[in-house]
């Protein structure tokens, strides 16, 4: 099917209106016309090459949310009219014991990304979410609370999944106290999450002027840990402490921060790998932990969730020509809290 | 009452005999003639000062079993001629959080070593277990089931719940996958521990001469991390890696070994950080962890486990005049597989 949408047509240009070509229905596809995608960092790594070798042309994208035009003759679970969403993958091998578990994100075959690559079993190109129609099979898409603005709605897809889950994994609920590194587009929604699940949350950002925006997102407290001796006030306190910073930093003070059977868990992806005293580890048989997204069933679960508690992103809508100058943006952290691509505009 | 024991009376000196005063009686204490100590790398470094500032002169010696000779006026659980057991505290505050739930070795306020500083709100030395008699607050005290040899009990108190706890703590059981870097007297342990566990372990260790050693101890596979391709075998295989290795080492091959959810706890404390790779730990939700000993309650009940087990440490039993040769042999890991000191030759 005719589709329009932006693409970098090499490493490390500007994005360039694009056309393509998407796939014809197969019985389980879905057809649906984009209203909004979402700008991850991610997606910058890869229109760049900073992640290695990608595939050009790539039309990036990976919070994608739009309203079902057409369904394959076996699409059991989505109706035309319905509003869906897809996130970071759309296959995977489906027989692994991860996929078995509904964790396609560690899919053992490794998932099929929503673009920097091929779809699976193909030779054809995945292109991502800046554009205005997609396709895909329906057990990897999600429904979308009717409730929900949809613009707000897109950025949970990576950014809302890539929070919820450790949350969720780690057992966060009333009596927690969970620290946030970090007031971004991934911050952000920890933050939310975190809160709406009763938790204490603490944020520990490197500058003061986000404070009242934490607050207001449901932050009980507000460090600023450009000062030297911050971790000190919070010695042995944190349950769970989610480091959203890509930028490379010492570990060391925030571990301290960390009570008896505490976890730090690492989502953003730094440049040089950290350094870690065992000695830290063992005072209180502290972890450090990574996590990557979500599978199928958390995605649903999280909308779901968001559905009940009313909960978004913070977005910024703008229109397809503003791509270039809003990557520029998102990596000097002038956003808040994300960009959303208004489709109609592709 | 009248002590005689072995010394370090000034830093980096050998070991020498000693004779000192240990405390009276109080009500709750319990007074034992030491059957043996064993002796731990840690007792080397302290010794040594390699781990900073240290009190002499230094009784070393964490790892004590006796038996009963004296019971203050409220003991309640010991009677005289019950075998007895001391680890690697004697005190903590009772009070924290910690404390209260048996996690003695996490003690928010420190818990008291059972050398290397002062009794706990006093200013005795506290001397360790290299010695002929000891006195006990019954309540760091554990009982030894009376079917253990007691020689191979000592390492049980220190090298034994190093690792036992652990295993414990992150559930091993029938189908857990389970390896152990290293095969000295905490290792050894681990096997014994996670394969009476029902688990299956992987010895990986750094030189081939141990692999029947490991077999015997429980252990299915013994891996030569010599090899530079041995993780190749285990890609995301371990649901636990023990790493029982102070010496320096690049943890990137072991964290691709460990399956989805899988952590890599750290036991040993090397000189130098470790490196650490986010994207490693990203990838599949893995854990670096850190452990340290275990509390009362559950040194009591490996203690319990053992007897029900037959679980020894193999041990090396020497007189006190060979302290000196043990820690260089200690150091340059000829034993099999822990040192033990006959305390009748105090």
């Amino acid at each position: 099917m005719k589709t329009r949408g932006y693409a970098v047509l090499q490493a490390k240009e500007p994005l360039v209106p694009f056309e393509f070509e998407r796939r014809e229905l197969s019985a389980k596809d879905v057809g649906f016309d984009i209203e909004f995608a979402g700008i991850c960092h991610s997606d910058i790594h890869q229109a760049r090459e900073e992640w290695g070798p990608a595939l050009f042309p790539m039309v990036p994208g990976h919070e994608i949310v739009g309203t079902v035009t057409e369904i394959g003759a076996a699409v059991k679970d989505f109706q035309i009219g319905d509003r869906i969403g897809v996130g970071v993958f759309i296959d995977s091998c489906r027989n692994c014991e991860n996929c078995k578990k509904g964790l396609q994100q560690y899919c053992l075959e490794g998932m099929t990304g929503t673009y920097n690559g091929y779809e699976r079993n193909s030779q054809n190109i995945a292109f991502g979410g800046y554009s205005n129609k997609f396709v895909i099979n329906e057990d990897y898409a999600v429904k979308v609370p009717a409730n929900l603005d949809p613009a707000g709605v897109a950025p949970l897809l990576c950014a809302g999944i890539t929070l919820y889950s450790p949350i969720k994994h780690w057992k966060v609920g009333p009596g927690s106290k969970v620290a946030v590194m970090g007031l971004g587009g991934l911050g952000h929604m920890g933050v939310k999450f975190a809160a709406a699940l009763g938790a204490e949350v603490t944020v520990l950002s490197h500058s003061p002027n986000k404070a009242s925006d934490a607050k207001l997102m449901g932050a009980s407290n507000f460090v600023v840990t450009k000062e030297s001796d911050w971790s000190k006030s919070y010695k042995k306190y944190f349950d769970l402490i989610l480091n959203t910073v890509s930028a490379d930093l010492d570990l060391e003070p925030y571990l301290n921060t960390l009570r008896t059977d505490g976890t730090l868990v690492v989502i953003g992806l730094p440049g040089k790998p950290y350094s870690v005293n065992a000695g830290t580890l063992l005072n209180g048989r502290r972890s450090i932990s990574g996590s990557m997204i979500g599978g199928i069933p958390e995605l649903q679960e999280m909308l779901d969730f968001c559905g009940s508690n009313n909960i978004l992103s913070d977005v910024e809508i703008i229109s397809a020509d503003y791509i270039n100058q809003a990557y520029d943006r998102t990596v000097a952290s002038d956003v808040k809290y994300r960009f959303v691509i208004d489709a109609k505009t592709f």
